[in-house]
């Protein structure tokens, strides 16, 4: 940790500065440039709050050395994480994986269409909200419980796994007992309650990035899940929210390589959250290939025109199959077996 | 609801996109522009996703004419809502309301000295976390449920009113029951189910606008606290999340006005988690009061370098007193009486 | 300057970036704690790039301990800046400075109506724009030279000075000859070469803050005014891009008091561009004044609904009338002599 | 066009619109739904700015219905534009183009290593800045005039072709007469009188994306040079300003299929500027190629860690070298003869 006092500090209030921290057994070490000064802080001082410095009189601001994660850190677990969704790997080294499916499970009918198609075109993982999130509390909330049956019916007739959110404690035990992995949405990534119940689960967790969160903030919610026990966690980039409007969300691929560098975590994209509109999932998808992800997340509807929600995000079958059939080739280009 | 046509649509799926509007029970109007045509819908399509039609071929975009909230709306709520807090009132044509106290209860010593001064000082409600939602799960978590012994010694000692956050099901049942109003943190403003708990709570609500929320998001997260038969909602603007980084967060002190546009719900302001900054906390206070806030919301700690968190944000007792001395005078000055 | 080096950085790449920096004649410290190491630099080293060091193998990232500013710095101008704008004062300790007037020039008779009505309400200051950086080439572009006259009858009738944009090295110069304050518009704060010649002209300087401008990237393109010779430079924040879409920019009204703490130049705030909509304006002016701004530029119009550009977000002269007669009951609230 | 009316607008408001666009030679279309009234506007209303209606009173907003560009839409220009540089042809069904080059020039002997090196590597056009639009003014400026000879020194060894910014209409002038092609760098992107001058030059131009920029705003900074006459227009996206600061920028590549759809210009990216982290460069050069760019630009350098400039995002030559090895595989992957 560094402490910057200000370029007007007086030499007590440094000295007080260094007395706290000799106070809390660590040791300072004050190195002067010409325009200010700056205090190294060394020893133990994990769970210190930086802010226990800030607060003091002649401090400009207090710096890390140390990112804010642990247990998600490249640093301290040198080895990549492969997380095993009942069978299918996800992570460095294993096939590139594709999980899709619609936004919600609407009827037996959709999802067995949809999930044999998808089936067929590569997917290993199926995708299908049955308790949804929904912004106004008017819209369609999804099937709720009665959605697990046809998760199981799909998951007998086709071999698929299968993911969904779960969104509060109650759902969080369902989807635990039922489904392969467990969503935490981007509204939930620092609904921290919900983390940990998720860190207890037995079932692997897929953690949303938040709509505006640092990549810190990120691996430091994916800490409260590892923290618990479970250390079974894909991270999944799904689009921030910026200022630009071509888009309803802009994903930030940049995250893949920066994740890789500093974290052992899987990280897969989801480019139908990400860009919101249909037509530019598959260039996204295969960008995020391309960047190095180790799966991507895509909505796929047999009738995105009659879709009860996301519909205009959800990829035709054709557009699906069609992109599923290059996946493999850009992860080959890339030095990557599919 | 407005269908833009891409410009390059054809007649048939234009008709298309008239005949699933009058399927659906209501009227399209099409007009036609020189470089394309859109359609305008009537009827009665209350909870209609407008994505049903978005997903159409040959739609460029679909616009809402009316806003997505609809309970917190001026629209149908002309006269301004006053909340209640255990007599204390907030809302337009009421005293400009203070809450203000630490960051986190820490012992019973700091939250009584704290608690007489913001008394002597004007505030009327004393704010002071239990549960703390961190983002790393490894810093100081809060007193939780030892906290309200301490708060019930500071209501019968000076008479303040107290509002605390409730991070998940279990703490807001506690914080119904002891504290007077029940805070919503930005990190859960689209926590859904948080907020029918709270909407189902027998206690006023405090509702922090998430860091990354639009308006009309932070407004229809408080219809899913009205729908649920809470009318008492005050909304609290706390910064949002920006690339300017002289502040922790970016206040955006522009909602304030059109809060009071666009709803009949209280507003009110947090400049120390908005501004990050204890010398930014009294100007930025004041300059809410001058754009027409119902309160305030400031953090202030007895010995601001010594507490457990936050503490660079907290105002010294002196700081927060001397600005509380000002309130009055700039209320009075945009014609509100204090 | 430290120079922070990565967790897994051997002892090889530190010796190679202490070597760099002694080659560089300046004297590096290497601190080791717990996690990394990190390298302090003393010696003079003004106007080196960061960069110099972030390319060493081994760097996790190079922080600069000094602001990347000088002129414009606090630090090494203790004392507040007065601009004097032909005999107008705009500083601390001086009045509140009010600009006013119409986006842009259009006839004699409205310039004329407004001019008088601003000067009436106490505008010390007459805004107007001749050249107009339009976003698009097919709107309306200014009255460009022929306004120059406009502005001296304006000058002769009612003593107002006159702010007006210059938007390339021949309008400067015109601008320099005729106006009494240059104005370098959002767009082109960071075009260094206009900056450099309004650096040379013999007028006072407006710097507008643009749109996606740290608070460290305005200070620094002052800096490349002030260090061509003139040192008489405003600030004025003109709302950020974010994702917000309530407003047409976000107001950033904390930059107030930190460009107070970090400079010694005055600075005022535009609530015209920074809301885009006339109803916010007058709140957030008051906001600003509250804040500690020196001054406030606002449009005003004396028929908005027939104006050229920016109809929407000028005020009505009775607006304006009003808002102006609070401005000075704020600053006295908030202990400033109107 | 379309007016949007306030809920609460009254029937003289309504009559008010329908009068001014009638006056404007328009046709109003009044359409009520329930909650309010939009009024669609027919007729020829190029270059009318929209601001016309929203002053009025009772109007909400005012929403076009066309994109504020018009010689940059392909809805007016269906075909692909090539744009030649000297030879090198850059667009749809062109061979994929690799710019590549150091930030700035600063010797012949680094010069000439980088072109040699980037030329057998499959680059077709060289960059090296010039004349640097430095944030700070006491940085490095560029070799300026000097750097020409070695340009043509290059040309004439490898055949490269050579693109260079311009920041004034000076230097535009120099980069006009010795280049291939005129950068117009992210700084300037809205400086409408040199992209009017650049508008006006016989050589093709490369468009930086502004760091705030919208799709609409870059696309009509491009009107700005189509209109004076310059066809050559080639855009580049090189990272916006967001919060997220694991990288310099964040680079939205989104914006690549999203300039497909609604303009026939060429579009490149340029992950050097956009992540500013040499380790991120290759993986976002391929997604780029995968999500469908027509080119890269890269900053590569024979010796990063002695670089003047930007050294921490220039590539080692072996890493360009191997990234520019695997470009072609993933172009054809995704069905793009490289």
């Amino acid at each position: 940790m560094l402490i910057l006092m200000k370029s007007n500090a007086g030499a007590d209030q440094l000295e007080a500065v260094a007395a706290r921290v000799r106070e809390l057994g660590l040791t300072p070490h004050p190195l002067q440039s010409s325009s200010r000064t700056v205090v190294g802080v060394t020893g133990e001082y994990n769970g210190l709050d930086p802010a226990v410095f800030s607060a003091l009189a002649g401090v400009s601001k207090v710096m890390r050395l140390s990112a804010p994660f642990k247990l998600a850190a490249r640093e301290f677990h040198v080895d990549d994480t492969v997380v095993d969704v009942s069978g299918v790997k996800i992570g460095a080294g294993q096939k590139l994986c594709i999980m899709a499916g619609p936004c919600s499970f609407e009827s037996e009918a959709q999802v067995m269409a949809i999930a044999h198609a998808v089936k067929d075109a590569g997917a290993g993982i199926m995708r299908g909200g049955l308790f949804k999130p929904r912004t106004s509390p008017f819209t369609f909330q999804g099937l709720r419980d009665d959605g697990f049956k046809l998760m199981q019916a799909v998951r007998s007739e086709t071999g698929l796994r299968f993911v969904t959110e779960a969104v509060d404690e109650r759902s969080l035990a369902l989807v635990e007992e039922h489904a392969d992995m467990i969503q935490i949405g981007a509204r939930n990534m620092q609904n921290f309650a919900l983390l940990k119940k998720a860190g207890q689960a037995k079932k692997p967790v897929l953690l949303k990035r938040g709509m505006s969160a640092t990549l810190d903030e990120w691996l430091t919610a994916a800490d409260y899940i590892l923290s618990e026990g479970n250390s079974q966690v894909v991270l999944c980039e799904r689009g921030i929210r910026t200022f630009a409007n071509h888009t309803r969300n802009t994903l930030d691929l940049s995250v893949v390589p920066a994740v890789k560098e500093l974290s052992h975590l899987p990280v897969i994209v989801d480019p139908s959250h990400g860009t919101g509109m249909r037509n530019y999932v598959p260039p996204m998808a295969l960008a995020a290939v391309a960047a190095g992800a180790d799966g991507i997340m895509v909505e796929v509807h047999n009738d995105p025109e009659q879709a009860k929600s996301d519909g205009a995000q959800s990829l035709f079958i054709e557009q699906f199959t069609e992109m599923a059939r290059r996946i493999p080739e850009v992860a080959r280009a890339v030095g990557r077996d599919f």
